[in-house]
Order: C-alpha cells, then sequence, then structure tokens
C-alpha cells in the first residue's frame, strides 16, 4: 500500500502530463495554469486511497482521480471571475481570468469541465462520469444558492459547493475497483463525514463560515464529533482503510494546528 | 418513418418535460429560458432522423437529441456574456446574462453542460456522451480562437465551432441505433458536409463570414458544391436517407431565398 505522499506525486505527475484534446490549442495553457496552482490535491488523493484501499490499483484510478481535481479546478475558475466572487488571488497567483482575461478564463473553465468528463468516459462504464455530473449539478446548485439566497442555509450550502466533489471523489473510486453498489455504502458515508469534516476545518482557518454562524467553540465540537464519526465509518468498512484513517488525522491535526 | 415535423414536435415535447436534476434549484428556470428560445432545433432533429434511417426509435433517441440542444444552448449562453461575444440578444429576447444577470448565466451555461452530459450518460454506453465531451472541447478550441487570433482560417473556425456539434448530432444517433463502427463513415462524411452547408447558408443569409471573405458569387457556388457532395454521401448510406435529403432541401432552399 502506497503513501499519502506517494499518492500525491502520482497524482501530481499524471497531471502534469494529461493530453488535453489538440483542439484546444492555446486555451490548454490555461487550463494548465489554473490546474498547477499547487493545491494539496486532497480530492484526487481521497480517491487513490479510497480506490486502493477497495482493491484497484493507482494506474487504473488515476483518471478518474485527475477528472475529479479537473471538476475542481474548472469550479474554481469560474467561482474566481469578476461576476461571481471576483477573486484576483487564488493561492497566492493571480487567477486566471486575470492572468488571461474574463473571455480566456470562462472558455478554460468550461473546457476543464468537458476534459474532466472526457477523461472520465475512458472508463467503458458510464458510472464515474455519471458521478462527475451528478456532483457538478449539485455544486452549481450550490453556487447559485450562494449567489442569489442571502438565507439559505450554510450546512446545505457546504453540502452542494463542497461534499458533493468529496463524495463523487469517493464514488468513482469505487465504481474503478469495482466495488459493488450494495456495498458502496459504509464507503459513501464515510465520504459525507469526509467532506463535512474538510468544510469544518476550512472555516475554522480561515475564521469563517460555521465559525462565524456559531462561534469557535461549537466548531471545534463539531469537528471532533465529525472526526470520531467519520472513523467510526472507517470501522465498518470491511477493508485496510489506514490512509483514509491518515487523511482524516491531517484534516483534524490542521484544525488543532489554526 | 415520421416526418421532420413530427420529430421537431416530438424533440420540442421532449426538451419541455426533461427532468432537471433538484439540486439545481432555481438555477433551472435560467437553463429553461435559454432553452426556449425557439430555435429551429435542427441538430437534435438532424439526431432524431439520423437515427430512424438507422433503425432506432424515437424515444430512444430523444435523450441524445436533447443533449445535444443542451451542449448547443450552453455555448450560446457562454458566448454571449459581455466577455465574449456581448450579445443583449438572441432570438429576439433578451440573453440569458442580460435577464438573469451574469452570474446566473455563467452557472446556467454551466449546468447545461453538465446536465447534457448526464444525459446522454443515461445510456449504458459512454459512446453518446463521449460524442458530446469530443465536439465540445472542438467548440471551445474554436472560440477560443475566434476570441484571441485575427488571422484564423474561417474554414477552421467553422468546423470547430459548428461542425463539431453536427458531427456529434449524427455520431451519436448512429451509436443510439447500434451502427458498427466500420459503418458509420459514410453517414459521418454527410455530417460534415451538412455542417458545412449550415453554417456556409448562415453566413449567405448573414451576409457575413464566407460571403464577407470570398464574396457572394463564390459563397452560393461552395453551397452548390456542398449539397451536391452531401447528397452523394446520402446516396452511399444503405438505408432510406429521405429525411436526411429533406434537411439538405430545407437548407439549400434557405439560401435561394436569401
Amino acid at each position: 500500500m502506497r503513501t499519502l505522499d506517494e499518492h500525491r506525486t502520482l497524482v501530481e505527475e499524471h497531471i502534469g502530463r494529461l493530453p488535453f484534446a489538440g483542439e484546444l490549442a492555446g486555451l490548454a495553457e490555461a487550463m494548465r495554469y489554473a490546474l498547477q496552482g499547487g493545491g494539496k490535491r486532497i480530492r484526487p488523493v481521497l480517491c487513490l486511497a479510497t480506490g486502493e484501499a477497495a482493491g484497484a490499483e493507482p494506474a487504473e484510478l488515476l483518471p478518474a482521480a485527475a477528472a475529479v481535481e479537473l471538476v475542481h479546478t474548472f469550479s474554481l475558475v469560474h467561482d474566481d471571475l469578476p461576476a461571481l466572487d471576483d477573486d484576483a488571488l487564488r493561492r497566492g497567483r493571480a487567477s486566471a481570468h486575470v492572468e488571461y482575461g474574463e473571455a480566456v478564463a470562462i472558455l478554460a473553465g468550461d473546457a476543464l469541465l468537458a476534459q474532466a468528463l472526457d477523461l472520465a468516459l475512458a472508463y467503458g462504464r458510464s458510472e464515474v462520469a455519471r458521478e462527475l455530473t451528478q456532483a457538478t449539478l449539485g455544486m452549481l446548485g450550490g453556487q447559485y444558492l450562494d449567489v442569489t439566497d442571502g438565507t439559505v442555509e450554510l450546512a446545505q450550502l457546504h453540502a452542494l459547493k463542497t461534499g458533493r466533489l468529496f463524495s463523487a471523489a469517493v464514488g468513482s473510486a469505487l465504481w474503478v475497483a469495482e466495488v459493488p453498489e450494495r456495498d458502496q455504502e459504509p464507503w459513501r458515508a464515510f465520504a459525507a463525514d469526509f467532506g463535512l469534516l474538510f468544510q469544518i476545518v476550512d472555516d475554522l482557518l480561515d475564521d469563517d463560515g460555521i465559525v462565524h454562524e456559531h462561534g469557535e467553540a461549537a466548531a471545534r465540537a463539531l469537528s471532533d464529533e465529525t472526526e470520531e464519526s467519520a472513523r467510526a465509518k472507517l470501522a465498518e468498512i470491511p477493508a485496510d482503510t489506514a490512509r483514509l484513517d491518515e487523511l482524516v488525522s491531517g484534516l483534524s491535526m490542521r484544525a488543532r494546528a489554526s
């Protein structure tokens, strides 16, 4: 079983080498720029760690893992646009629309989504791609609520905007590993907890969201409770989930250091 | 064999009844607004006419046909944005970003693309969806050239921005009708001619593009030549392609009336 660092390296190399459709021409440069922002790659690593625990090889999982990261990057590029969150910076660098202009950023986001689904379709079965289309629709519904509805509940927003793609990272790995649908439930329950924990930790680090709404003490209590729940879900999975446990630890350590 | 008008009615009804993902909430309204702009539905009709000629039933073809129209609508919504073509009108109505604001229009375009692919994935086989992802990547590459490169050849732009989706309308129908890949070539050659003819006619009607570049006489000559070539391709197809022939006639009559 590979370490999480090995998973991260595999993901980074695979994404760096992705052959984009030739017709994209110069648009591929803007896509690569957005992809190479140096995030932690937590979604594709979660995909690899899940799939390996479920018996698949990293080489089989990498297209799905990369597709998840492309969908994530698509959402960042469009969310950063002036008409949406209007963020000029993304991970310390100029965001795509500042670097390439709004027109190219819109097209690059579109192309990241289309390329992600094209990657996912390289699996003969349609389930991997379907995890991504469904997650994308949920994310867009969440972003729509965020943009238009001041009264929407934070938990609902988080579940859509963040949770859905974590679920797809796990779900796509399960299909690649050919885990029968009837056996997927505990993995998916873990994914839901993991996505929630990620968001709580993010809010603790940014002093935002849940912290802003319920106070730091309540956010920390919810973080501890969600961590415990995630580990309980892992205990129900009949496989070696040591790496998934480490991913949970990594998140909760970030929360404690904040 | 149904008439083209019957095909058009089936498409219109099917698109009007499409169940969008529930999580899209209010975003679905903007998507429906863009979809109900009252175009001629030529791409989904081409999909139905092709598939029926190849032996499939309209009920089997309608999800693919609708998916093609959703991809087309996604591209219109994003192309109309201020950062791209900045069109305030689309078929005589306010374009999506004027009606709903830029943020919602960006998200609605994204959601139309994701929903299109989700629809296409309802077919167990991945080929239908793959026709659409590949066409979308080609279209985006074309739009990128259009936005950034003043020297690009018009024929190349047209092939990407228009031709690729016509090819996908035909290609997806062939997969639904289970035409083996080795027998698809004449159909696909027809699709390439049909897409080109559509674009020439469009340029003749708008006094634009090819007419602007080569003059009206040359454009009319190219239109006649392409019409003849399209019909020659149909003659090579071992099936009753009467409806496809009628679609060609419909285009060339529009050209003559211009």
